[in-house]
């Protein structure tokens, strides 16, 4: 598999990897500020939570490339915390350069943001590697048979694409999934269109490059392949983690919750612990992006309002565990990483 | 609203309103052979279990036109009966066909199969009418505030379409919605696009004609929707009840019942009797039609395997009330039915 990058530095600019193009095209899109970075995150050239984050921390740095005044420090924070409300990671990263770069003068700003953008870059690499070390034994507990009688092939459900293309490498909820694999576990994904943005179809053509083998399915066929016994454990990402162990996700993610529940199925949440919002009390204190009814396409009803909600919020109480980079924690725990 | 039929006679023939070019074209088919009424079903020019048993009755009609002996009778009921596994209406249409025209001399079937078809036909429109009729009190309720303190609109939630396009006229899960809106009661139904064939539209585009508000929304969002208490019932039609109450309807069905249950939204099933098999004891039981994956359309992903059942089944527990041409009944007393 040719290296790709989701994002990367080039000189004094950032060049990403458009995901709106794919999987039909591998373009790649350099961009050189503020305003470039911040039209990269609403219009989810980039996505993923982690990703998201890491996009706003360059997307400070290019803000500051003419001056690295009060003003533009500000305003390029203000501009990109607006881009999109749900993933709190956005905020996290737009918090940590806020912290570094106020104290400093000007003048020292710039080399600063750039050096803090890309030490959050390469700490989600390593973050998401612990992600896919810790989550791997709760796959390998399926395949050992503690989980039903013949376990040859583990299938794993996903939702919407938190894999490598969400983060800078490895992904959350695929890094176990890319570390059975490397293990040389059988396995299987199914993996969930995900409407109305298709981001399943950039899981697929990541399992397809990685040599995972998937399938393809409708959002609507997940509760039947549970009541049919075949799916083994559900992972998905996270955008933001509630203290009380609430979970916003890609939406669609509390229905796939609520029929692994029904029929006993572990459902997994696998997230830096940057997504955790230790200020949100629970789901409903989340604001859920309302996106655009023209993110269906043009379906030939002039008349038919659309509604458009980007994420839901699935209860700590359906949620089997949350893998971090610290581990497998139960919902209930994860306040207590509050720093 | 133009008065359209979704099937009528026209002379020897039967022209039917193709719905694979719905909502942009209204284009009408005229079908005069027997495979070309099989072509439909299966194509789904036709859909909607109640217009596939009327369609298949009238399909025998078309398959005795040249000849009418035992041999071509035989055929005509087999070649229909292998279109589509699921919805029973059709094996119920064929077998009431077969018992009528069996008896009869080759010379008396021809006129008797048309006669018959007319009957399921036009028996169809009383039966859904019924529908409306039992179904509308189900919605008074929740309007006159016994579900809720401001009740001023009623939000239904519907999934695919069991609207008068699913039918001769009136619809099934459809049927008491207009009924409301004849009646005058403030409604709003959300429209799930029902992926991967999107009979949602097919929704979207009657609701706007009969002008019921109506909004569309991604299969995804129905579980936050319940969870925003922006949902006051679900009404969806069947393709087959078994004896013990379990529905086998479009996939996705299930999800949205799982979300009902979890939000104590009322979940009822409208669909006439002759959707019920009382030789089939239970949800288990009911064959899941796997239909092509080419459904998904091209998306770019050569590399990528597909799943498509097209139904899943919903268990008895989770539904509040089947509403027939007889009533509204527990899941669990529909088997006293039995003729």
């Amino acid at each position: 598999m040719e290296v790709l990058h989701t994002i990367a530095e080039d000189g004094d600019r950032i060049v990403i990897l458009d995901q709106t193009r794919l999987p039909r095209e591998t373009v790649f899109v350099s961009l050189s500020s503020l305003d470039q970075a911040a039209h990269a995150i609403r219009s989810m050239q980039v996505r993923g939570a982690p990703l998201i984050g890491v996009t706003a921390a360059y997307g400070v740095a290019l803000g500051l490339t003419v001056e690295a005044d009060d003003r533009h420090l500000e305003q390029a924070l203000a501009v990109l915390a607006a881009t999109r409300p749900t993933a709190v990671n956005l905020h996290w990263a737009l918090a940590r350069m806020a912290e570094v770069l106020r104290p400093l003068a000007p003048a020292q700003r710039r080399s600063a943001a750039w050096d803090e953008a890309r030490t959050i870059a390469t700490a989600d690499e390593a973050t998401n590697a612990a992600i896919g070390r810790h989550g791997l034994p709760l796959m390998a507990t399926i395949h050992d048979g503690r989980w039903r009688a013949e376990p040859a092939t583990v299938n794993v459900m996903t939702h919407c694409n938190a894999g490598w293309l969400a983060t800078v490498a490895h992904g959350t909820a695929l890094a176990p999934v890319y570390a059975a694999q490397a293990a040389g576990m059988p396995l299987h994904v199914w993996v969930s269109e995900t409407r109305p943005r298709n981001q399943g179809l950039l899981t697929a053509w990541e399992l397809a490059a990685a040599d995972v083998p998937h399938t393809l399915i409708a959002d609507n066929a997940a509760g039947l392949l549970m009541m049919q016994g075949r799916v083994d454990c559900v992972i998905v990402g996270a955008d933001r983690i509630a203290a009380n162990g609430d979970v916003a996700n890609k939406v669609g993610t509390y229905l796939k919750a609520l029929a692994a529940k029904a029929h006993n199925i572990p459902f997994y949440v696998a997230a830096p612990l940057s997504t955790i919002d230790f200020d949100c009390p629970n789901g409903i204190s989340i604001p859920i992006e309302e996106r655009s009814g023209d993110e269906f396409g043009d379906l030939g009803l002039a008349a038919t309002p659309r509604a458009n909600p980007a994420f839901d919020v699935t209860p700590a109480h359906l949620i089997s565990g949350i893998v971090t980079e610290r581990g497998v924690h139960a919902p209930q725990d994860i306040a207590s990483f509050k720093p």
